[in-house]
């Protein structure tokens, strides 16, 4: 079998023969190794004794992502298309940390970059099946955006006041510095975080900080609760939904027991 | 166009056209400037620095928001409801500290007024789309009161019990200095926000902190399952209000869009 | 107006009129008072200053209690079944603390039983109409009984697991000093509560963690959702039920929604 | 009553009469007791004190599963059908440790093994009447695995992403020596726990924490949501399983119990 320029291009972009669902096996393990090596690159321990290989690596991924970015360029039909698509940013991303690092002096900031390459696994995992259910996910989320909006408002305007409050109350001793550190505490304590790095020490304040935590632990339902609403309700529409078409009026969103065309009364 | 007083209305409590827009823009600029200026002016570092600078501006904020009250009062047709409404109260409460600042000498507390000036903000957003889903999330509250109440009782109970019971397991050794402490323990704990202040020392201590952590964790289900299902039933009820009935086989579950029985195929 | 022994009973088992309201109210603020009593009494710098007044009070309550108490027995028809019953002896046990501490010498454990008072307040609060909501809340729990029983064996099996694994891996110098020890920390973490007083200092340790974090996180979800749809399809039920009695068959049961008997098919 | 071969397997498998349940309960204090003896064991104090006697009681507790190990080959009909069953490896494990303890030196990790005995507990409780709750459960994680899947990818990649952008923005000097370990902070941000072994110092660094700490908040919503609306809805399935159709009007919501449509009164 030839490698002819339609050959390779089903090879890189398909995943339904052995030579393509290879392609994009030897790529996951890239990715994933690329992902691994800039995590290990982080550990002092590992960097010390370790550093030179993992830089060998960075390299080698980086070769080999430019190899498959060059061809995408040469394969795909709209290269415009292909360079401003997200992916088309995403590979570009993938190539970019090692030779930044060529030219700029200060690359601590690259590795965000080059952890980011992870979302080129979603390409690898030909994502289709899921995107029904993250849809129906996206739709609970946007049919109850104000609901989401109203609590993120109290949730911002509580945080402010009981920040505000505690900083007052409690003062720069018990590590309340400041009306934004304070704030940061309301999180901390409004989400259940709980660090500990900054506490009430007075009896006021410990009072104040029972109610918060009690507020913050009653408001969790809010969210939970819009979600699930949104999403029982949305299940309940989708399998209402049969799509059978009415040979009248060709209406095709008729209920599942539906014996009758809801718009002109023909029988389904 | 000539500034009449109605125009001036217009422009004040209307915002359909350009110049009542920006007005609109305008305020709530000012409004979070006023708010982030009482919040950077907490920060001893910025300060020590800006302080004169956040002196001047919170005094220009003063004034333009002193113009605006003393317009909206000369605008407004009913001067006493404006000025004892929820809004005429914050607008006032917004003025406020500044000049109370030139007569009270500590005036520590006058940041928590002018963080509640983040308040305004609801009136410039003109809220009315959010107050149907608002007033769902009430409903729902509303509806569950005597659910929410049993759960509160339930959970003051349980916090004063352990509470008392853990001072006498633990006592001051461990930070169980008194039982209002101890039930503050017993409320961080609950809540799941365990900061790490007090924590049981003995093996006693931590079984019972290990019962009310494992309390705590599933009795968040239950104001969680409060909302959902108040707020499902309520969604249900909405969309159920407007049922039409079929004259043949009374079946009531047709679609908002449907002209004929889904069933019987009767014109509806 | 006499006050004969069946008005005296009125008085203090009924809440209809002014002076059997007026009974409840002061009952209430003696209960509310004993406890904040007991309460302030554990604070050893308020037990320092008004120590004395507190005992004085304690005892002023123990003789009102005990007149109540007295009375009760007194006006009550079954003497036997009032003294076994809840309130009964919930009644003998907030007189008995002042009693005891006359002939036991190491007092301490009686400030629970003080603590315990509390509960004399649901009488007062004459539950009835909660009580509707609470058998709701008890059904819900009820009928998932198997569900809550399979979710509490998972939780101890996985705090069993992880704990004795973490003990292994960690060791007694990051704090994981025994098994027991190391199931409480599983615990902390399993709930989320994450006092930080014990931590595991390994990255295999860290690594477990996570996943023991992860999992807490994702497990909640199940008593949310068990009791959220038990909730939900009880309130479907009970909503369902509208007792229209058949003028045939006399069949009760009939959804809301019913023109037509579904037992004998008689027009409703 | 002679103890033939099928007596004794009908006392071992069955539990219906006194003496199988007798054996049963025997089996469970056993299988309780010795995991008791593995945990106290794991304590230090109680080691030094009583260790000979914890010896002591593995060795009679192995001994007793031994013997009932091997009761169990003997009354099986398949033998190699039980010992590579679930419960056979499970009986095997129990055994084990006291034997691995005297060749091998090192037998700190045989605590686990013998925590595993819990697992014993499952056949002694016959669970056939949760299987079908446990199976209910299973189901709706079932139904929900790609939305659960996508929840997991997107944890994974915010603990990723955020982990690596926080060791940049805090540094070793705050705890977040290398990415590994600023994603465990990520993971213990994230799911509120919030040990506080690690926490962010910097303004930059504390404004990212509070986002994660949001985030989290909010996130748990989704898994929630995902488990009641499965649940919920396959318990609507389950009960509208035996849908009966009028031959009038089509109407398929009649109760189990009913004889008549409930709309138009046709037999059913």
């Amino acid at each position: 079998m030839k490698l002819t320029k339609s050959r390779l291009a089903h090879i890189v972009f398909e995943s339904d023969d052995a030579a393509s669902k290879a392609f994009d096996v030897v790529l996951l393990i890239l990715i994933l190794g690329s992902v691994a090596v800039a995590l290990l690159d982080s550990v002092a321990s590992y960097r010390l004794v370790y550093g030179d290989l993992f830089y060998t690596l960075e390299w080698v991924f980086t070769v080999l992502f430019t190899i498959e970015y060059l061809l995408r360029l040469y394969l795909t039909r709209r290269i415009a298309g292909y360079v401003f698509s997200f992916y088309g940013i995403v590979d570009f991303l993938a190539i970019l940390p090692a030779f930044l690092s060529l030219v700029i002096v200060d690359t601590q900031f690259l590795v965000v970059v080059r952890a980011l390459r992870l979302l080129r696994v979603l390409r690898v995992l030909k994502l289709g099946r899921y995107m029904m259910e993250a849809s129906l996910l996206q739709e609970a989320l946007w049919a109850s955006r104000r609901k989401i909006q109203i609590f993120i408002g109290s949730v911002v305007t509580i945080v402010l006041v009981m920040g505000t409050v505690m900083y007052l109350v409690e003062g720069p001793e018990a590590g309340y510095t400041s009306i934004p550190t304070s704030m940061y505490w309301a999180i901390v304590t409004l989400t259940t975080v709980g660090y500990g790095d900054i506490i009430p020490l007075t009896p006021l304040g410990k009072f104040m900080s029972s109610f918060i935590m009690l507020l913050g632990y009653g408001i969790i339902a809010v969210p939970t609760g819009i979600v699930t609403a949104e999403m029982s309700a949305q299940m309940y529409k989708r399998k209402g939904e049969e799509l059978v078409e009415c040979q009248n009026c060709h209406a095709q969103n008729h209920d599942r027991d539906a014996y009758h065309c809801k718009y002109c009364g023909t029988k389904l």
